[in-house]
């Protein structure tokens, strides 16, 4: 038994159908394999006339971009939604969506309200995960002698989620200077988003004015169920096992700095939960649906 | 805000009615209140002729073993089930019910069907739970910098909840001998109980038939939505977040032990789900309704 | 850098001599291959002239149950001390001795004086250890997200450590009946041992005045440097990183049941720590040389 | 008994003794008290002819900035050298020495080489420390079920250690810009600071040279006896126990940015083992003395 946690509510076994058997069955269809694999089988999916929420990192950046960050050919380029709803209400409309990564969903989210505003002249993404977000495999850094009681700084400057951040920060503001630093933490699930967002020379008084940019996030994300403006700092724990994605912010007195925050369970509004939040719109469902749970804390 | 991981889910607010406010309206009451204290509120409730679901210690013992466990008068007896629906069945007809201990229902779920049947002449338990068992509030123990990395045991042969365990162990098979010590682990949620079955001589052999053992737990908890039999060690994470106890045993070779464990969510199965599975007997809904729940893993 | 932690303390590198060339360079050496390769290591030190401190259990048990215990041929039998320093100062003229297992040497410790002194009927221990036990290899039990927030028990009846208990507490009086079940738990280092004694009929008085009892384990240890008799639950964060072995105990008030509980380091008096001591005792040496160390707390 | 694992090893005794007492039967005195405290004894203690290193944050500042820092008057100024030995030579002739504060330390360890080399104009001190920087007691967020699964950033832009940074910092280069923001993390000890530096529009190229930024790196440190650089990440567990300052860096290629992390274990390199270091340079011993130990790992 793989996941014994669900023994008794589910009973469902692995299968290994085509993908004209699962278009068959399904409306819609979850891509949950490798970069580099969900190119063999979202085509043959799309063809068969199902949608296709893809999870890996093939359909979530131009061409050259992911040619360029994943260093291998893209074999079957498709027109693709980027899958962050909060950003992209063509989701709705579309066929095929590529789930964004875990990070990039966190830091997006964190400062797109304040990169359409024009006030972030550079942003350092200094981002803390849980160990989950690496997968199911044993390996020296999941091993709990090193894992346990340590944080781990890795891909300091070559994270391959740094161009979904880029693409979408950019597509809200040109200029943008972004840094992004990935760090895996002892915890499971959730990350944290520490965001260090210095204002363009013009924009310094604006950014210490509280009630004023809490204006400018409650308006971005005035129809977004999943995101909370927060008083204080998120809490990875307030998030665990759930859809939203918690925010909160505070200027740094007599600077240009803001300081941005941001949690989400890497597991869910990263990954499984905003695939399932994208298959919503996608089927003309409440975005909700399936997805109004307030996870569990502690 | 108290429990930020539930805001724009509920919007609830505490408030302080009276028993009589509360009766009118509430067709069930849950009182989640200090030990001692639900005894000020259980009667008023039922008076007023709402049902009671006791998540305190105060309605779980009869009045003289309650008196001498707890170092206290108890105030106002009534008439209580006691709320392990597994071997409960009259918990449906009831107006007031105790809801068991953390500890208590783990082990005596563990054990019960090998003292039915007589297989049981000393039980040694050794009980290991998550720390949010020791409630909210800030101890020495709870100290991150003590309970990491640490296995705490206490109260070794002392602990409130062993008079629950004899209580219901003892209704199902007169003589056995119970021991009960209980730890506490770093994890938030969770009960593992290692339950140390010694066999009386006559049914040394017995136990050691793997098939047959199950047999008996199988036939025991045939209506019981929420044990599951288990192949393998049963995991603290396979519960977590859900009302399932997992148990699975392995006799000694050549020896009179057979060993049993069981794990439960401590917060879930152990407090609130099973006060919810009571709740849905006591008001004829079926037994899982708003339980049907894997829960998180990992 | 295999071991960046002792960077610019040690400059060692890893060498391949064969055990002529070891020999003449060391008075002592220390094996810590698996078992089933010490054998092939053993004789030729032996032979060479040095002294050998074996980690492996090879040289742990008599010939027919390490054959029987582990499964395969012994090649190279030898006499060897077995060494628990505190229960056999043959240690100190001995050229070979096997450093016992990390669990043995928790549970003997706890119950030797008590099992001397007659007062053991049946003991049940119930072992919590740090994952670092399981090695440095990384697998599904020590990857993080299964290991965290969990308590695993495993080999539940069927752990090779168990014949060493057995085979020290029977030299120490012959009848006890020795039930044996380890734990991981999420902790690196350190093993809570909880021994749950039960006394034989005519002894279930003595077990219950505390005063006796510490006087037997006093008199047992008087010469034991690295055991510490403590008041109160010993902590495995008071022995984190040194030799000592604390323990405690408490009678149940009115029962057969004396609970002893005893911490050590695994890695320090559960292996290298004790390898050590053994080291100081073959060689003449004060036998807390090097090791005289309180460790780190917390 | 306050600290248990230090039993058979000290038999102290908590006293109250008066500076006067104090100063006769020490030639020097670690003060480790309150801030605000320390001002009532350093003075008395400095008079009766004894030096001291003080902990607390009393003589760390210009009184000017303590007294805006901290919001309280300095009722007891005194000429304190700052503890940081790698950069403050002078030590060794101080009478009293203001040991650094832990963020402090691995921030200004991590980024002095380049501030002396004109390469830094901003830098961003995104800082994790283990809990036992909260200290003892017991608190809503050292709480277990809140810290465990978790990453707690406070203070995010007002802590009162960045004036220690940047009064460092500015020592080597007047016009850093200097951001920090500290985080709690599921670990009893260690900080990792993760420097995210910016280099000047002249000096971007530099950065990018791995080669001559090492260089710049051994010639600042080619003394300090604690200060390791390493290759690929630094971990919190090569320095768990140990004085060790332990610092890597990457350039992002392309960018102006430079990533420098450093660990230390913020009770010793960032409190006791940097006292005992400033304490054998006011004394006349060699730095290293009681202080070359590897810690413990894992």
């Amino acid at each position: 038994m793989v996941h014994p946690h669900i023994k008794s509510i589910y009973s469902l076994s692995f299968e290994a159908p085509s993908a004209r058997e699962v278009a068959e069955r399904c409306d819609i269809v979850f891509t949950a394999v490798p970069h580099g694999t969900a190119m063999d089988w979202v085509p043959g999916l799309l063809d068969a006339g199902t949608k296709v929420v893809d999870l890996s990192s093939d359909y979530r950046l131009p061409v050259d971009v992911f040619e360029k960050t994943y260093g291998m050919k893209h074999k079957a380029p498709r027109n693709a939604a980027f899958g962050l709803t909060e950003l992209h209400p063509e989701v709705a409309a579309a066929n095929l969506v590529g789930n964004p990564g875990c990070y990039p969903t966190g830091a997006t989210l964190a400062v797109a309200p304040l990169a359409k505003a024009g006030l972030v002249d550079r942003v350092v993404f200094d981002s803390k995960s849980g160990i989950s977000g690496a997968g199911v495999e044993p390996t020296e850094t999941s091993h709990y002698p090193n894992m346990a009681e340590n944080v781990i700084p890795y891909k300091l400057t070559t994270h391959r989620h740094a161009p979904e951040i880029r693409q979408e920060l950019t597509k809200l503001s040109n200029d943008i200077k972004i840094s992004f630093t990935p760090h895996v933490v002892p915890s499971v699930r959730g990350i944290l988003t520490t965001a260090h967002v210095f204002a363009p020379e013009d924009a310094v008084e604006v950014i210490q004015d509280r009630a004023a940019v809490l204006e400018i996030y409650r308006k971005f994300y005035k129809d977004a169920h999943f995101i909370r403006m927060i008083e204080g700092a998120p809490k990875m724990s307030s998030v665990r096992g759930s859809n939203f994605c918690d925010i909160s912010f505070e200027p740094e007195k007599g600077a240009d700095r803001l300081v941005v925050l941001s949690v989400i369970d890497n597991l869910v509004k990263g990954a499984a939960g905003q695939a399932i939040q994208n298959m919503n719109l996608m089927s003309g469902l409440d975005e909700t649906t399936g997805l109004w749970f307030p996870g569990l804390a502690p």
